[in-house]
């Protein structure tokens, strides 16, 4: 019996062990989460990073996009008023796109001729186009965040931004504790 | 004896609990894969991922590399007809370099001047040529998808690509499987 | 007593199941590292890298950065004088940009206007630039790794390179070895 009791205590405590390992493994598993960076103003970049945003909404418990510097443009609401600004802010507003249907492509844009001719053929061929797929991006979920420093440099202000249901302006920190507990991070 | 009959079926109630938190964290785990999607059409950035793809290839089980948009035309078979064409992709064909000996730096290309001192740099400084490192590829199993959607809007065809062992046509979701199950995940 | 022995072997033999598997799981487990390759040469791109990395370096244990191509003339020191070099070499010293100070906007550079007028309004803003966030990154103890490769190719050496506390030259294998056990790996 003695040497029975030894084993049983033995046993529990390995499981002992084993329960706290398992809770250590168990935090810092990546959760069902896919996260990007934005960057590129490029028509074909965004495109991309929201074909894939809409793909993984389907597949990913949360996916998450940290639109940075030259990608916050496209997420100007052409339709919205800025409201009043600072010199600088002015010449940002009017240098960079106003919203999705003004970016171009990084390549082939020719005058925006290249860009125009891309667009015709998608909607040909019945790929959908940047203001399709942020609906699209909208009804399935996917989080956008706006980097503030980004906002306040070009002095862009929400209230040009498209209206968005799960949108939010956030800082590095935040990204990078989405992109350290995702399965998958990209820069694009 | 009871109090022991008691402490045997905790225990055993304990292991089955950690058994089924294992079997979920193993699931969830990341397989030894490396995943990319390589969008980019430049002669560098196309050159990086498949020196990242071939050394990855000695590391990990498995290597996937995702070519989209501007990259698909690194892999066009200069030696190969392409099949008769509707108009819009006749110019796409002429338009997008013709294989990789056709690419270009995204800096200091100066008219090709620039690109052509690269390659001779390189192979004087025994450094793999793009040529080379698909052959690399090929030889040691990395896994190539290209988009199908891409290859549809530009209206390439299959036929007119290199020969290449692993090679499929795939869409977003074939990526996103990979992605969420590497270790890591690159766009490029 | 019998029945009661051969259960307590069972238990014993799944819990050392469940250790092996454990310690699989453990041995695979991504350590609290980010890692990025930086190849781009755009001060915006390596503006951003920097922000991620000093960022990061205060919620992981480890951030690592791996700077190739045309990312390697930012960290050129622009007080130390090249080493004598070859031709090449030193064409190549001449034509890319001489340090941090020396680098452009990917866009809106304006003949050098554009980025002077970002400098200008980072500092207005406050935000840090690209010398003092490697600055901020060397002493956040963020780990630079230079391409060897590159550096051949490009004909630059150590000697020209900033000080940096935690630098080394590496090549491919030693990224992958650091993306492959890291919660993220970004392509810059």
């Amino acid at each position: 019996m003695t040497g029975n009791t030894i084993d049983q205590s033995e046993l529990q405590r390995r499981i002992e062990a084993l329960e706290s390992e398992i809770a250590t493994l168990t935090a810092n598993a990546p959760e069902d989460k896919l996260s990007m960076v934005v960057m590129s103003g490029d028509l074909d970049r965004i495109l991309a990073a929201l074909i894939i945003a809409t793909g993984a909404a389907a597949m990913f418990d949360k996916v998450s996009m940290f639109f940075t510097f030259w990608a916050i443009p496209a997420l100007r609401d052409p339709e919205k008023a800025p409201p009043p600004k600072d010199f600088m802010s002015r010449m940002f507003g009017w240098m960079l796109p106003k919203g999705a249907p003004a970016l171009k492509l990084s390549k082939m844009n020719m005058g925006g001729m290249g860009t125009a001719m891309m667009k015709g053929l998608m909607r040909k061929k019945k790929v959908m186009g940047l203001e399709e797929l942020l609906q699209r991006a909208a009804e399935s979920g996917v989080q956008i965040c706006i980097c503030q420093m980004s906002m306040e440099l070009m002095g862009f202000k929400s209230e040009e931004m498209i209206d968005y249901p799960d949108r939010k302006l956030c800082g590095v920190a935040t990204f990078l504790a989405e992109a350290g507990t995702s399965k998958a991070s990209l820069f694009i």
